[in-house]
């Protein structure tokens, strides 16, 4: 019951791409993730995704659309919709999700793929 | 799977102790609070809480101390935990928690209990 601060969270780590969890509640987790390029399309089977934007301009595409954020701005990306998210700058990203998400859902990548629990 | 701004939503309403819905994933619910003054005292027996505080100055009270948050602060409150929320000065709050939490947990209050699914 310790209350924490986005910003230091965020200031402790600059890879791209690796998720990290800051809070745990209710079966699901809450991570911050910075970014910058373009993630592989995948999808999550049964999880839905929630991302919020902290900082930088950020981008989930779709198949047939994209939609950019802004700092303050959120979206729900529904279990089962292949999507890639993306940044041309550096971007950092909170996201809501279940415990227990491959950050590249369906697909495995040595690039992308995340280690489980890190 | 449209964008949502978190400061548009929270342009529409202006009552205070009256959670709004604007997101639902995997059964949780992102709910957005604005607040001024003191909550009563409750607690929910099986649902943890996050409180992310947006704007001004956001007080969680428990019976041995209280944790004082700034915008970009956020706190887990875990189940069976009895708290209270305060604020001097209004302030915005981001709530995630699973559907269906009833805002004053094991209370009913005529004053501050939140009609459900509002």
């Amino acid at each position: 019951m310790e209350k924490l601060s986005i910003d230091e969270k965020f200031g402790l780590f600059s890879e791209h791409w690796r998720p990290k969890v800051i809070a745990r509640l209710n079966g699901q987790e809450v991570k911050l993730i910075k970014l910058q390029g373009v993630f592989p399309w995948h999808k999550h089977e049964t999880q839905d995704e929630m991302f919020l934007v902290w900082r930088g301009v950020f981008r989930v595409e779709f198949r047939d659309r994209v939609v950019t954020l802004n700092p303050g701005e959120l979206i729900v990306v529904p279990a089962g919709v292949e999507h890639r998210t993306a940044a041309d700058e550096e971007a950092e990203v909170l996201c809501f999700e279940p415990e227990g998400v491959r950050n590249t859902g369906d697909i495995d990548d040595p690039e992308f793929t995340a280690p489980m629990g890190a």
